[in-house]
């Protein structure tokens, strides 16, 4: 039976790419495709205990329903820790915990934009986000980037020439797909020029607590003296993704909106999830946790560089992201990743080419690399697999 | 600072309901207006055991970022157990995994709906499914129902009249607010009807497994022959609610749209919730503990009903649901519920107004009782308190 569906179902379709990255789930393929943390970093005996801890102290009300906020304890932590983590001094009442912070992109999309509305991030931004966006119908302008980020000029640019622009959407911090990191001083032009045009800035920040090196830039939301930013956080990389935890920190007035839409959607996230994640922050570290995740994705972030510089050819240029999960790879312009890709996982390596970055499509020579999930051992190979195939491809 | 939202906001605002019933979480307020189930009955103990058992013996996978059609084990099982138990023979392909059934009622929002299209549904309906459509700024189309659901004739007319309408929502069993069940008779002319007009039923089903006396009804899913039916159902009555886990049940066509929309939504339900319930129904018998909680609610239904006999004036009239959590009040015309509420709640005891239950408004004389949530000395206290509110007041 073919039924009569939405407007929006037709820019919602399954891509080329996702269809080929399926195949890269052979066990003897090195991926670096996704966007996953390092599974080794996974405190499961710590999580054992806490979660005998949370179901005999608490089993009744982690079981049951709870509030669409969320657990007021974790609100609080996520305050008083993660946010002071990124500079930004707020209250519990400022923070709505959300199924993942892909969720907040979702309700982003749903409480902005009406079809046609305009949303402006770089020029390339987060898959996920743009797909998110996508079931809303907006237009995109992107923002061409260059080492500091989103051009700032150019947001200027397209604020003037599009007055139904609903918001601008970045990830100022080790930036998804490029690794790229917004400046300090972009940070207060972007607050000034959204203030002067009355846009809300949607800071996506999965990876600020994952820098390796250089000197701390303060949160975006941090800066912001008027309300103007809408913070979006995760544990998905600090803690574990399988707990699907993120949470909004925003101003109440914006963030009730953001409750009303969170009711509706799916009443509330995991009450045994949020206790969990509460008592491992009260009885862990979660600094120190974080620690080790850095210590580790540095040294695999070094290798995967060092090995690139070895085995890639000249005409191959990338980023030095100085956090995050991501290298942005740029090959020459003539030069199709996706037809690569297909290459690449015949040789038992993948992943993902760059145009699937770009809302408004082309961009075809680039792809990314994800340095947290491969062992020091896969990264050598697998940078050793695609260095060949560069050399006899392009 | 205020920000240009999407025309949808409009739409989704805080109810006063919902301000009054804030009011209800004082401890010796006795509350029949939640939907919630009986918290002594979750089994605590077997999902201490369960949650050691899959973090030791899969804690990796669990943690991790996992598929967004969920977790394959859980899916079989929910093939071969659940859809099973309301004689649905199908496999794990057929089902996604969703952050409870709430989550699927706002994906059928956002795969069918165009502003303005039309909803078919039981009058009153489910407050969370409106809400959720509300999103999506659909027009209602309000079929009146009898003692056996809705009225098949009045359901014609309607999809006569309006050839934009996208799906016929139903709970067929139990329904909330009324719980009234959906006649076999009916139920074949509904797909009759469905197939004729060529539209979608929406079977939302979390009550179905919770029958205290009677014949079972088949489903409507179990009777179609035709995949026109995308059933809904949950672990939030029969197992827990806490963990947000519940499922949608369709043809790999239309449920391929329902997986996109997944993705962007939320990515995928939690890695280890699903793991736990998968574990829960390989280790205990899901069945007999349903039995448990049939049983209870069969006790607590029959005192309630007793409790109403004995205490309610003459004039008022209650549904004699043979299953799920809710029993519906009728009161003589002219009385206005919700202005009995804030008497109630003065008075320490609470339900939920009827007028939330009807999309297009009106129909004030009604409120819903619940009598899943609270023990048997609360009900006859709750219901002696409400008995004399009614008999002071209408």
């Amino acid at each position: 039976m073919k039924f009569k569906l939405a407007e929006r179902m037709e820019h919602l379709k399954t891509s080329e790419i996702r269809e080929l990255l399926k195949l890269t789930e052979q066990p003897d393929l090195i991926s670096f495709a996704g966007g996953l943390p390092a599974p080794e970093l996974f405190p499961i005996e710590e999580i054992k205990l806490i979660s005998l801890k949370v179901l005999s102290n608490e089993g009744t009300n982690a079981l049951q329903y709870g509030p669409t906020e969320g657990y007021t304890p974790l609100r609080k932590l996520i305050a008083e820790q993660r946010m002071k983590a990124v500079g930004v001094n707020t209250t519990f009442e400022n923070i709505l915990i959300t199924s993942g912070s892909q969720q907040g992109l979702d309700f982003t999309g749903k409480i902005f934009l009406n079809k046609d509305d305009v949303v402006i991030c770089e020029s390339p931004s987060y898959l996920g986000a743009i797909n998110a966006f996508k079931a809303y119908m907006p237009k995109f302008v992107e923002i061409p980037m260059d080492d500091n980020g989103m051009i700032i000029d150019e947001l200027e640019k397209a604020l003037k020439k599009f007055p139904n622009a609903k918001f601008i959407y970045t990830i100022p911090d080790f930036q998804n797909p490029t690794g790229k990191t917004l400046s300090y001083e972009r940070r207060i032009k972007m607050l000034e020029l959204a203030e002067k045009y009355n846009i809300p800035i949607i800071e996506d920040s999965p990876y600020s607590e994952l820098r390796f090196e250089g000197e701390t830039i303060p949160s975006i939301k941090s800066l912001d003296k008027k309300g103007l930013v809408i913070y979006l956080g995760t544990f998905s990389k600090t803690f574990c993704p399988g707990l699907r935890l993120g949470w909004i920190c925003a101003e109440p007035e914006i963030l009730s909106k953001y409750i009303i839409v969170k009711q509706s959607a799916d009443l509330q996230t995991s009450s045994i999830s949020q206790r969990e994640a509460a008592a491992f922050m009260q009885t862990y570290n979660l600094n120190e946790h974080i620690d080790k995740i850095r210590a580790i994705y540095k040294r695999r972030r070094d290798l995967m560089i060092e090995m690139i510089k070895q085995e890639f050819p000249n005409n191959v240029k990338y980023t030095l992201p100085q956090g995050g999960l991501f290298i942005w790879v740029t090959l020459p312009e003539n030069v199709d990743a996706t037809e690569l890709l297909k290459i690449a996982i015949e040789n038992k390596v993948a992943f993902v080419p760059g145009n699937s970055f770009f809302p408004n499509g082309g961009h075809t020579n680039h792809f990314r690399l994800n340095f947290s999930n491969m062992t020091e051992n896969k990264i050598i190979e697998g940078i050793k697999r695609l260095g060949k195939i560069l050399k006899e491809n392009i």
